[in-house]
């Protein structure tokens, strides 16, 4: 098992252009490649199909002649291009594992909250309010019972404070200013120190003046591996899968369409999937190709799991999912609000692939 | 069992203005009697009632008279005109049973994608993308291990493609545009070919410009009967149930109130309903009388079946349900977002009812 | 058990100012002083915290002199306003526990419907349609297999009707005009009589022009207690929550936050939440703390129940679920749409809190 050897391949394939290309070149393409060709074996096409996949011409651009592109031409054109965008390279990637400093047997993790510019599509700058730089933040991953302290710097131009959004906490612990502790002013430090009580996929944010920080950024995801391993525990791939939809667009993990990262796996391999939404709206996320099976909500495994292809994400819920990854190719992944995915000028948003490679 | 045996009532029941108010008097108006008469045995009025519930005054038009109704008896009787116009006739019919060409063991399906006029509600006429000039489009059923082709003309004026939404096809057969196949273009044609992997009851939709082409109607049902039956595949009637929420309305499918179908089922009947959402909002279906046990989700029978009278419904859903028709009369069934269901001009959008036949 | 120790001790507590500030005193701040403690003892604060929770310098008004205080301690100095004034007093109360007369073994309810006035919140009056002057109206609790009768008497300048939302009643008692009754009309009283056929958390609402009238008021809890009693059945605290977001603004058993009831319970003490939404938006509520079993759903116990601590409830829908209280302090408890609950004034609507006293 590994934590994430999707992020790491993904680095590797978004580490350079000539990489990137060779991603596409061996996933998306391909498949557009393999399906045009099956699509072909199997007599596919009744009347002969003029245009390939690659073939729309360009947009003409500064010329006063009448273009010879139609309005639905132009159309696939845009749709194609955001298509082959994808995965598309942009500054800053969130949701990195995060290595605490060990010491007298504490987990120390150190989280400066600071107001960022961030990239969320190719071009597309945005102002985040981002722990360490990460929209979302650092990754925390602990164990139950680990003692984890959290420090945060607070360099923001307000008050904030750091709700564990999960964890079954002693009260001073949990957050939430005025309540259980004083907001955390600008300028100012504070700590949180606890043993961590229960495990599961869970988060951490801002719950102060929440709506705007949540909504700009200060959000992460926390995970906390169980003492006793189930059977889910020991996944090929493990994802983290956090929906927002704030001042910052429709996103995954930070990141608009075409700038999303796929999902990688290999055939046969067990992919979980931990599904977390810090937005204000419901995401019911579609995967094609291959079912989802749904072991645990909010971080407590379920006693009678159940398949899906759609499974509906609201605000504050995580649900862990499970797939098998038995049917090669690149398979689209989004949310079915079609406005969040898709318009006249392409897919955009909440969209990305999960690649299962032969 | 019949697939269909409602549609085949209401076929005749709607066929003509005479068995049309014959219906009524049947169900509805017999529903209206009997509740009044009921109610009247039980001493429910500790008032007397002056007026019948079929007695409000008809408002006076082109009239300088002052009207001699009050407001709230104006609003009753629109209230009571929409629901004595249920349910309404109107031109086209959606999701009607579509019969394959069977050639070589393979079930051939033709779908012409087509702009057309669609009347939603009575003299309500949208501009619709239909498949077959049908919305929803005609309901595709066949068998797990079926090998079935289906043949996609494009009429329409642009590109189009179809997604057989919880289909586990091969990735070649999968429907989106520069991932698994090219678009196609107007005046083109484009065959899918497959054989069937897993059951359930799952959708037909383009999956270009989806946003856009689905909610003006590209989409329809495709039921895939197990190969081994369990304990809920021959219900006495098998109901697809397609919500919708776009371009044309509250739809329910591809008909507003008072133009929605009725349910009709016999006492002690079993009734399966197929919960499909095609729109970009949750719709909380509401049943009254009896209640739903929830037997599937996107087509995987669920281990440990629940029930329920409200079940939320979001997009790219589907939910499979058993009701035991166990309580006679004419039930409403609606969409419980009641903005989707009523105004103060009376019932409209996503309401229908159950009619439980003694 | 009790069906509502809550309510009673909320009455007492709430019952005078100086009460109400011993609440305040004996639970929300000492939470705060004891986080504070502990955060000290953990060496919490990496830096001195120069203000207290309660030590932020109050806005002056009336004054041309430049405010000594930033924007964001003025932010802060709002937010701590909104939080101390927990849980506000406003006059009238709704889900107040009806008593019914009981003759010849029938037990009589009399709901009367009227235009009143209604305060959210301090200061914050609203027109309301009310049964019997509260919001939500009176809690009506009954058993399986009891003989109940409604007398509705509608004082309102429209007609209405009574649904009883979840029960499974002959149709002529089920509410709806021109269907299964005529409307009730302003000045008439109508009577529902039946036997309570089914347990669980139920509710009745208007079912004439409902998106108005329900959104204005017109809507209470219907609990039956089941004849052979559940695991469940005897909570320590039993608590109704309904939820609404129409023409009020975001409620909570008719108040917005500060002026929401909190929940209170003893260490130890089993809680059972019946969660119902009236409104026209889904709502996912989230616990802090504590996790909550969710174990029926529209009254119908569920065979495999589910821990979570966000529970997305939509329109129509009731859940039930129990709280082991075994984490003391105070604990928000709040819609996890962050924009139901926070703005930058502070948090308001959607808020309150879990007091589980040590």
């Amino acid at each position: 098992m590994s934590d994430h050897p999707m992020d790491e391949r993904a680095a590797k394939l978004l580490g350079g252009t000539s990489s990137r290309r060779r991603f596409l070149r061996d996933t998306t393409l391909t498949a557009v490649v393999v399906g045009v060709a099956t699509a072909c074996k199997n007599s596919a096409a009744a009347k002969p199909i003029a245009q390939s996949a690659a073939g729309a011409a360009p947009i003409p651009s500064g010329s006063t002649a009448v273009p010879a592109i139609s309005p639905a031409d132009a159309m696939d054109a845009m749709h194609e291009k955001g298509i082959k965008a994808f995965p598309a390279a942009t500054a800053g990637k969130g949701n990195q594992l995060i290595e605490p400093r060990i010491h007298d047997g504490v987990k120390t993790f150190e989280l400066t909250a600071r107001k960022i510019r961030w990239e969320t599509a190719p071009g597309n700058f945005v102002e985040a309010w981002a722990y360490n730089e990460q929209v979302p933040g650092p990754q925390i991953r602990v164990r139950e019972g680990d003692r984890v302290r959290v420090i945060l710097h607070n360099e923001l131009p307000e008050s904030t404070a750091i709700h564990f959004h999960g964890l079954e906490l002693p009260n001073a612990q949990d957050g939430v200013p005025f309540i259980t502790q004083p907001p955390v002013k600008g300028g100012q430090s504070y700590t949180y120190e606890f043993t961590v009580p229960n495990a599961g996929s869970h988060m951490y944010h801002s719950h102060h003046n929440s709506a705007k920080q949540v909504g700009l950024g200060l959000l992460g995801a926390f995970i906390v591996e169980p003492k006793v391993k189930g059977p889910h525990d020991d996944p090929d791939v493990d994802q983290v899968f956090i929906l927002n939809d704030g001042a910052h667009g429709y996103t995954f993990n930070g990141k608009s369409f075409p700038a999303t990262a796929p999902l990688v796996a290999k055939l046969g391999q067990k992919l979980r999937i931990r599904f977390m939404n810090e937005g204000m709206m419901i995401h019911p996320m579609h995967l094609h190709g291959m079912h989802m099976t749904v072991i645990a909500k909010d971080g407590w495994p379920l006693s009678s799991p159940w398949k899906c292809d759609t499974l509906n994400v609201a605000p504050g819920e995580r649900w862990d999912v499970v797939v098998n990854c038995n049917n090669p190719g690149t398979w689209a992944f989004h949310c079915h609000i079609l406005p969040h995915a898709e318009s006249d000028h392409g897919m955009f948003g909440m969209v990305t692939a999960l690649v299962v490679q032969e």
